[in-house]
């Protein structure tokens, strides 16, 4: 059996605890012989700054870069509010996508039906919801330069960001989009400001280019982002996929999450372009952040971490069958009621973090 | 009794129609002899492409700066997605927002109890909600140079959008935040991406000064506006006023007034720097957009637009009471069970825009 190379890096806040039930999942499967793995483990964000003074070291990013998958949990608190820009959590995460060349985040918004309720929305409104935000990742005002702080005199400061997007980069993003919903329900929604921004100009263009192109057969609308996130509180099941830059992926796939009322529970994949081999650098996390509220308790939720190790298994060791039995699983505890804080409805018992890790263990 | 200079851009699509409503209530007002009003009548948007080749001639821009305010339909249609970028319908309203330079757009999403039930949320989440987003509206990346697109031969092509924010620009629409929150429930909630760009640092750091130079009586939270987003949809009521940039305003503004289930009810208005004699130039605009697909069938709701004209009245011609009694007659209206096609529950019957206008004035 293959052996598979996983970078584990656990970052700030509720990180480490709910990495602790992905070990527990991890060490199942070994001893189940259904999967046999290398695991290595790093420091990231504020972890990395209080050790090393950077947000994440050399040493990690060449174990990052080694790795078939690197399994990351989250950063940032206001322990390092005031740190350097460069060297703040988010730094580290920033980096890795980056250097990584992970530029397509796919972030699925699913509405587990056990959950329909615990949603702010109406329950017909959300019920069997499923949606699959196609997010650009290395690209857009995230990365664009200039990005300044200049000092005008006067007490004066500008402050500079810039929007880049290349006709490549929005191809790569739009043909993953494309793809994934031959797989789903053939609809592609492509969302940019084209009336306000040269970006969302040639963005446009070149999405209606490709689907001319090449991806006919799937249905393309074109969507204002102002109009979307509107449209996503309206009515969501309108939506199949939706494809955007890195700004309105960040805004619109958080948005989209809190709609199924279960953001404690939603993964996230972060991939690079396959190589000859069709093998593809891959970072899988949770949607939600570091919460640093909450750290510490062992009650946060850790259902999305494990689900982020669900689809490192599907998308980038080959083993479907294995993330399909942890999705299962998962399922199962929640059928059977068993519910952390966030999800628990008021006045109903909680369980906590290492109970909800050992139960879809248990499941397994 | 003051004679006021009004200029009306009706623009495209249900732009005209809901107009029509506007000068019914003014046709009313006059003859009341609540209010004496000069009025212009000009084009903007599509409907100015296509008498004049531009968005808005210059004579309808020197109308626009003559007068006391502005009343604002809506621009855009299918009909001009092809016109060159520098006569598209928006261009002519992002003109009038610079030229005018109105830099503060307040928004209210505000539930009207009598359609709590028309929203996508839980009756509970929305009912009493009122909440005032203030968006910076003459910077940010919807002005910043460079904004382009470049051919690199190759095939390729570079867009680049730039974000920029001077101290004074945040400095200014800060202060008009706190201000009306003084006047309502004293929150500010002040919204950007300092983890990721660096016109949210600054952002951050003018609003954090400002606050502590002059408004301390003020509550002040800082929040990213990926997880305002996320807030706004979970727990809108926590929120008071939310002063954001220029493209997180235009997104989250949308958002927030979707919450409400009202969005054909909603005004808003774009205000200037206040002049030596507290003159102010001003435009005022509903929320809603073009709807192209409805436009032309006489079905519109025109309660955003005759309430922009109520906010007129308030904050730029001295009105107050004249604008209590317009919101008056709108809920008047409402409470009798009067509904346009957009809020009226499924099943029920709709009038027409002409009616409801016709029953607001009957009202007052
Ligand atoms: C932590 C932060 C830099 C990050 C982002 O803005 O991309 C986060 O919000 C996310 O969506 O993964
Ligand atoms: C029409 C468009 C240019 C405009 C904007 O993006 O500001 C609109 O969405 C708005 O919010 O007023």
């Amino acid at each position: 059996m293959a052996t598979h190379k996983l970078l584990l890096l656990a970052g700030d806040g509720i990180g480490p605890e709910v990495m602790e039930e992905v070990k527990r999942v991890i060490a199942w499967l070994e001893k189940a012989g259904l999967a046999s793995f290398a695991i290595e483990e790093g420091l990231v964000g504020g972890a990395a700054y209080d050790a090393h003074g950077v947000s994440i070291s050399e040493a990690d990013m060449a174990l990052a870069k080694a790795s078939d998958a690197v399994i990351f949990g989250a950063v940032g608190g206001p322990k390092w509010a005031d740190v350097g820009y460069d060297v703040r959590p988010e730094a580290g995460l920033l980096r890795l996508r980056k250097d990584l060349e992970l530029f397509a985040n796919l972030r699925p918004a699913l509405c587990y039906p056990a959950l329909a309720e615990a949603s702010s929305l109406k329950p017909e409104v959300v019920e069997g919801l499923d949606i699959l935000i196609v997010r650009e990742l290395t690209g857009g005002v995230y990365f664009g330069e200039p990005k300044t702080i200049t000092d005008l005199g006067n007490g004066q400061k500008r402050a500079i960001d810039t929007q880049v997007y290349d006709t490549f980069e929005i191809e790569r993003i739009a043909a993953v989009a494309f793809e994934l919903a031959r797989t789903r329900r053939n609809k592609v929604t492509s969302a940019e400001k084209h009336n306000v921004m040269k970006s969302g100009v040639l963005w446009k263009e070149v999405v209606t280019q490709l689907h001319a192109r090449a991806f006919q057969d799937v249905e393309l609308e074109h969507q204002l982002a102002d109009s979307l996130a509107m449209q996503l509180v309206r009515w969501p099941k309108q939506y199949d996929v939706i494809v955007t830059d890195n700004l309105f992926g960040d805004i619109l796939s958080d948005l989209a999450s809190m709609l199924t009322g279960s953001i404690g529970m939603l993964p996230s994949a972060s991939l690079g372009a396959a190589d000859a081999a069709g093998k593809r650098a891959s970072m899988y996390e949770p949607v939600h952040g570091s919460a640093p509220d909450i750290a510490g308790q062992g009650i946060a939720n850790p259902i999305a971490m494990i689900g982020s190790l669900a689809m490192a298994l599907r998308y980038s060791l080959g083993k479907g069958e294995v993330a399909d039995r942890i999705e299962t699983a998962i399922a199962a505890v929640l059928d059977a009621g068993k519910r952390t804080a966030d999800i628990a409805p008021k006045g109903t018992p909680a369980i906590s973090t290492a109970e909800m890790g050992a139960a879809i263990v248990a499941a397994l």
